[in-house]
């Protein structure tokens, strides 16, 4: 059987992601990170989504980044901020999609998976560079050369189904794969129980896909 | 005054790069990790390294790479090789030099750093994928996508001063610096002391090399 590593950070996207990925066939072995993130609730979501979608295998890898910080996310000096604003937001943290990728990358080579599923969008990026298609290609080309299997002639390919759907497109492709939204966590502030905030800008566009989407929200607001 | 982040690992490479950065005017911040390696005497070399050189700062990022395995290195049941051997050896971290790159690049945004400096090295590169001119070159034009620096146009430079030096001259090199080697430790299975087998690929390398540069070896064997 196929296999594939997913990208897993107890979100939306990243569950979707897992739906796809299995749906297309693959042996889905799930890789979270536990990087000093604010809310710990994600965690457990993602080991909840993994479970409920009957990945192969889940780990999560810790990741000192708080150590670095620069981040809302990592350093709880810095606020979530509340109202959207313009440029590269304060909740970006450096450099986060190149590191993920590069475990996962490093799972795939130990694994034998062929694919890495990872759930970045270029539409509700919410202005993060790493989430952007050259950014994606880049790295696709840095895999190639980085491993072994690359070296073997055996690509790695860096999946990323979501890249150009609208977060409701994206939800609607979940509820048609019998996702359960209910269990992922979005906000950048859940409380330990997993309840969102429904105000940082992550829940802001999560409520709004449901809306778009047409579908019942069932996030556990706080 | 212009910072570099500089990779150290405890071993001879990453020092000479350190003392090179130094040379070359930068205020260096210096960051290594804790991987899972089998020796843990080398962060003990990497941490005296950076403070005898006169780091700005030195952080140790804890990275769960235990948990994805593949490598002599990490995982205990893999022995490690004391005869060369063709082909890409089991000591090969799986993704390893994309994992550290990326986070040095998360430092390097959030302390403002201009460069990054790591020692890899194309003609004692041991046949790791991650060491060769091509890699580092896809990983410069990731760098420019990836980062809010790169978005901003301020192109952070991935600098591989000992990327076509031989063993000898790496070490004539930190010679001419007054780099005192017998901080270093390069075995991949040095004990808790930091004294080296002598008999691993990486011991035999670096004891040619200080033959070769005719520089009196001053490493701590068992």
């Amino acid at each position: 059987m196929k296999k594939a590593v997913v990208l897993l950070s107890g979100g939306l996207d990243s569950a979707t992601c897992l739906a796809i990925a299995r749906d297309q066939g693959y042996q889905c072995h799930t890789i979270a990170f536990d990087y000093g993130q604010r809310t710990r609730s994600e965690l457990d979501a993602a080991a909840r989504v993994s479970e409920a979608l009957g990945a192969a295998s889940h780990r999560v890898i810790e990741l000192g980044m708080g150590n670095i910080g620069g981040s809302a996310l990592t350093d709880h000096n810095i606020e979530v901020p509340e109202d959207g604003g313009e440029g590269i937001p304060v909740t970006y943290v450096p450099a986060r999609n190149t590191v993920f990728l590069s475990l996962a990358l490093g799972l795939a080579e130990v694994t034998g998976a062929e694919a890495i599923y990872i759930g970045v969008n270029a539409v509700d990026y919410s202005g993060y560079p790493d989430c952007r298609p050259a950014f994606i290609e880049a790295f696709q080309t840095l895999a190639n050369l980085a491993t072994k299997a690359g070296v073997e002639g055996n690509t790695i390919r860096i999946e990323t189904p979501l890249m150009h759907l609208s977060k409701a497109q994206i939800i609607q492709q979940g509820e048609g794969l019998g996702l359960d939204y209910g269990l992922t966590v979005s906000c950048y502030q859940a409380d330990a129980e997993g309840r969102a905030c429904g105000r940082c800008d992550s829940c802001r566009l999560r409520k709004q896909g449901f809306a778009d989407a047409l579908v019942k929200d069932p996030t556990n607001y706080q």
